[in-house]
């Protein structure tokens, strides 16, 4: 018998689709960085103070978008994170996908094969259920609409819409930290 | 600071954006009260009972199902669930939305406004955040997805796709068990 998942503290009951709040850190770091001079890098610290995050939190989540190819980890006493590719060829799914998991959200549990007189041979079920087979195919809407999305659509966001003294903010915070 | 959410028990570590389980079990109900004649109602209980499931877990959902209009409770000693109106007008949304929510998936904790020299005026961040904004049109596909989904395409997927045994042991459960 399937029971029933507490919900998470702070969460309404039933929501459980939320996406990981490192989601949001992620996308903001990766568009810091895409406006570092070639050669340079922030540290985690640095990323962090200009986020108002803590180090330990944005820490687990440079080091997942590292692991997945998206930024890169220069080791020693200079160094930092920088991205690993231009931003044109690092699309939003990349990033999500690198804090997220690739895991789909809908939770497929087979319910098909339950109940009394259901048949028992693997065979019958060699195909998805069409119900999960729908809802991945809508599930792919959402990625390929977050495929064709790429840092480099955020830095022309930003370059147009950032308030100047934002913009400013954060220039002199990276010229200042950079190394 | 923003701190770090832990995973659930049994979730991986940044996989946080699973769709409620019960979203499975709403949809298979809602196909096999599709099938039921009409003013005709299934318990709870069988519902349960034919998807393997526990009362109190599929309950649960049942009711979120009633609330949202999606199923009708009729109440008294004869009484059970039916679908509130036709097949073809219940989407997969619809049903997705009852047991998951509507709240996005994206996170947003307005990370721009934080840190050194950031701008202080609501004014300044009176449109979204380009990122979220980006986020949510994503997840506004997906959403499309589903709306343009039914229960009857479900049911139209069943008559066809259904192994000829599973179709009789439901059939032949429902028509014990309707009330």
């Amino acid at each position: 018998m399937i029971g029933r998942r507490k919900p998470r503290l702070g969460q309404v009951e039933g929501a459980m689709r939320r996406m990981s709040d490192g989601v949001e850190a992620a996308l903001h770091c990766a568009l810091v960085l895409a406006g570092l001079p070639p050669g340079r890098v922030l540290t985690g610290k640095s990323l962090a103070a200009l986020h108002g995050l803590s180090d330990s939190y944005l820490l687990k989540h440079l080091r997942a978008l590292a692991e997945a190819g998206v930024i890169e980890a220069v080791p020693g006493p200079r160094g930092g994170y920088r991205l690993a590719r231009a931003p044109a060829a690092i699309s939003l799914l990349d990033i999500v996908a690198a804090i997220d998991g690739t895991e789909p959200a809908f939770t497929c549990r087979e319910i098909r094969r339950r109940g009394p007189g259901k048949a028992k041979e693997p065979c019958v079920y060699k195909t998805d259920c069409f119900i999960k087979t729908r809802m991945l195919a809508a599930e792919q809407a959402w990625r390929s609409a977050l495929q064709g999305q790429t840092l480099q659509d955020l830095v022309a966001d930003g370059d147009r819409l950032i308030d100047p003294q934002n913009k400013a903010a954060v220039a002199r915070f990276v010229q200042d930290e950079q190394r």
